[in-house]
């Protein structure tokens, strides 16, 4: 007798299976159930649709030829078999079937099967505050959401919107309400700064400028405590720690919550995260039922810790996983870095591995070097600076994380992408000092700004030089005991020594031998450049010749510019 | 007393360890020499400086912040001793002394080393073939080549070019005097392709179309036997086997011979392909003696045997290496898979490891897959095709190389790069099946490109289709005994079923399930569809309904269209 496959939730994972298990088992039956109308879309091309970017919401579900991943497609291309608008209600583990209830014709009916797939995503959260049911708050976790967004812009219906949720998603959805609509947004983030799972606090103070730059309005270390409106005409304002903010749009974007109502009243075990369970072949403690993608938690490849990834990348390949263990295969899923890339207006964002924070968290020794290059060769026209930042732990050099950012996205990817491949083979920094990639002008340097970001940091893991973090210096600024020495070229320094006045010394780098007698030995001192390189190099010959009480301004004054202005606090955005 | 370091080579090598010894030894004296005038300089980017993208040569010499790396900067700024002009004549290992000649002097003098660094490079190969020594044939290994070479463009003495060498300098060099100055310009490849030891000769096919779209007349398995002018006015012209070409100008770049005269005078240990042997911390048989760059031969980290990869990326990243170990560290290079980027015209090329042609003369069960994709979701506007192949050993699974071109160069990079940095470490396809890359629509699919390579070696590999290569399928267009199904739809198929009639049978994959009947089982079938993913559902669904002799056309209509068009021989061009 044929096998019986019933996979339910057919949003990313569950097509995935189905399709794999189906090109691997000719005869097996197979269907997929899920509870919405709409399946087998590209979640994350939402923000995209709503900008506009994207004409037709059909296009999000889909082939490549146009031809669209409905049912009749599964049925016909796939040999699938789909029943949309289903909803699964129980799971009798000992009979092998699933209750299910169809939501048009009102049936409920005992499904049985021989292997169960769960692939029931997640939820996004809406927070319980007063005014969360208003009309025109909505959370952006599915198609409905989409069309009913833009529709409602379409209509001229908002004049301003609030985001709340600094997360990529929040991000996206700030920039599709601005880009096309002109929709005057505020973003609301909790913490204090933006991407704070992703990035550390500079770089995020970089995409904070590009959103600000795009009139996006941003407000940090706050949120929203109260949605002001009524059922009939809706939302009309938020109140915020900043104050009231008028709009007629709210959109969560502040995380999700795994579905797993369905495993636990089947007794299936459930991590401490809230996702289910599940071991290397995507089986849950149920030998019968796998499960993967937003309802299952992962391993972390660098912790060891399971932890809940909610990216649909990875709902993909997981999909295949199980499509191939159901099927009588014997794969593994060995777990996830979080690699992860976004655009923000002009600006290119990726990352991978733990952030300086969470490797702190997580109990390493972590150490970063953020360093200022560009996305191809100085002297190649219409390079692009890029900023990355690298990760290591200062016992074992062992490389956590990588972030970087640049208008040239696919560069950023590039370099992320290469750590990334290696981040779960607990190399060294050392490596990634030499690591081989590809060199051309037009698309890098002869070292890397990925091999330059390890060199920089070996040369702080092996205390040739110490670093000052960018905003702990801007936070200095100001101080009367300040005392920088910039060895840039006169014409370069000039600016900031008029307005620094004697705080502000510069002696160029190849005027610095000569005139070590010009620096007072006695105190701390900031020395800095436009990158970090010229610094570095005037550091080595500060410390060689005795004054060591000298801190290198990471990024230099290519980061100081991008960050003098930006609001990293909300004041002066609300003012 | 101090130690004193000599660097002979002042171009990429020397003066990383000069600089990174400094760092690390503020009291070493440190010496570099160089026979030429020119140093410190991006060599890789001469092409653009003789295509005008870099309009002063100097460029390629000076720092990000406008500084030239010449004598005086190495003095003041690095606190390196440099002398130019000045050639090494030979190696006095007992004493510990290199005898110099001042070129511009004349004078001979003796300089003693505790650590001798040994960074000569490689030297251009001109073929001894007549009129080789005439005016208008050059290399295009140093800055003075590069100047003359544009000085003569720009006087409007080069009307024609020929460009011996198709890897990747003959390339850059072909657009760089096309695109600028209109030069009308041959490019003329001993091999049957073009990048033949970068490529395969698909993906190379993808590269002359671009070449010959702009205009560079291309001809390949064939050399120029005979160089016509005289010492007056020059070169006139070439012989090749296709005929007279007309050219003012010839510009060799058919490979580079490293120079390690200076070595094998001491008594070095050379390797039988000729360069300088060194231990992994870039060591000579002589323990005060380092060599790196050009000039040394390296270890292929997946075949484990010696290679010369004069790459400017390889030469800077060991002189790191170096710069360390004379200062007394330990630090190792551990080899090269010979990772390589180029820009054609729009294309973008990036490859790594070993080609299949490579593979099997490596001894390896070489095994391919290359598939059509794009760089971006293909829902996202703006999308370019991308084609990457994979390669691995049938055996162990193990990945060997990755090649990969589309117009979006940097994704080319990304993809490249992120697959580059594992090969070292033996992974096997599956690992790539699952290799987790950053995703959002703008820069990727949620099962990236790379992905989707991986999936369909593993395909093959599993011997679950097999493929057939566009070049294999576009030798069989023409023959009586063609048979294809293909199973796009209707409108997308019907320009080829007019054109070829009952030898290319339509059968939409959505339709193929009801209509297996029209199929004749007795004679062998090829299955395309535009990319070589619908056809691959096609061909699963007919083997589990018995019908076997079925092959899958690797990158479908997509690559059909790009190459059948191209001169894949030289006939038509020369006609």
């Amino acid at each position: 007798m044929p096998k019986k496959i019933v996979i339910i939730g057919a949003v990313a994972l569950g097509p995935k299976v189905a399709c794999r298990a189906r090109r691997m088992d000719p005869d097996a039956e197979i269907l997929m159930l899920d509870k919405d109308s709409n399946i087998s879309y590209g979640g994350c091309g939402i923000p995209y649709y709503v900008s506009g970017d994207i004409p037709d919401v059909k296009e999000l579900s889909s082939t490549i030829y146009h031809a669209t991943r409905d049912e009749s497609f599964f049925r016909s291309t796939k040999r699938v078999e789909v029943r949309t608008n289903v909803e699964a209600l129980a799971i009798d583990r000992k009979n092998k079937t699933v209750r299910v209830h169809d939501i048009k014709t009102g049936t409920v009916e005992d499904i049985p099967y021989d292997i169960l797939v769960l692939g029931t995503g997640s939820t996004a959260v809406i927070p319980p505050i007063p005014g969360a049911d208003l009309p025109g708050v909505t959370a952006i976790s599915n198609l409905h959401h989409a069309v009913e967004i833009k529709k409602k812009i379409a209509k001229g219906e908002v004049e301003s919107a609030v985001v709340v949720g600094g997360g990529a998603i929040g991000l996206e959805m700030a920039e599709a309400l601005t880009v096309l609509w002109g929709v005057k947004t505020t973003l609301v983030e909790m913490q204090e700064q933006l991407l704070p799972v992703a990035v550390g606090p500079d770089l995020a103070g970089i995409i904070r400028r590009y959103l600000e730059k795009n009139e996006v309005k941003v407000l940090t270390g706050d949120c929203v405590s109260k949605i002001i409106g009524n059922q009939k005409s809706g939302v009309t304002g938020v109140e915020t720690g900043a104050g009231f903010i008028p709009c007629q749009l709210i959109i969560f974007a502040i995380g999700v919550r795994p579905n797993t109502h369905l495993a636990r009243e089947a007794g299936l075990a459930i991590g401490s995260f809230g996702g289910i369970l599940v071991d290397r072949r995507m089986r849950t403690s149920d030998p019968n039922i796998f499960a993967g993608g937003d309802c299952v938690e992962v391993q972390h490849q660098i912790t060891g810790q399971r932890v809940i990834l909610p990216l649909g990348s990875l709902a993909n390949r997981q999909g295949r996983v199980i499509g191939t263990n159901v099927s009588g295969g014997n794969e593994q899923w060995r777990g996830a870095v979080g690699t992860l890339c976004l655009k923000v207006f002009d600006l290119g964002i990726a990352r991978a591995g733990l952030t300086t924070a969470q490797a702190i968290g997580a109990g390493f020794d972590a150490v970063d070097a953020l360093i200022a290059g560009s996305d191809k060769a100085h002297f190649y026209p219409g390079h692009k600076p890029m900023f990355i930042r690298l990760i290591a732990d200062r016992k074992t050099r062992r490389v956590l994380g990588i972030e970087a950012v640049s208008e040239n996205g696919d560069a950023v990817k590039a370099r992320v992408d290469a750590v990334a491949a290696l981040l779960s083979h607990g190399v060294c920094v050392d490596e990634i000092s030499n690591l081989e990639v590809g060199y051309a002008p037009p698309f890098a340097s002869a070292m890397d700004i990925v091999n330059a970001a390890a060199n920089a940091l070996e040369n702080v893991l092996d205390d040739r030089g110490e670093a000052i973090n960018v905003l702990e210096f801007l936070d200095q600024l100001d101080s009367p005991d300040l005392r920088v020495l910039d060895v840039r070229t006169r014409i370069e320094a000039e600016p900031y020594v008029n307005k620094y006045g004697k705080r502000w010394q510069n002696i160029p780098l190849d005027e610095l031998q000569e005139r070590l007698g010009e620096i007072p030995t006695d105190e701390p001192l900031i020395v800095i450049c436009s990158s970090g390189v010229r610094s570095f190099e005037a550091q080595v010959l500060l410390r060689q010749k005795g004054i060591a009480n000298v801190k290198n301004v990471q990024g230099g004054t290519a980061l100081v510019e991008l960050l003098k202005d930006v609001n990293m606090r909300n004041m002066r955005v609300t003012s």
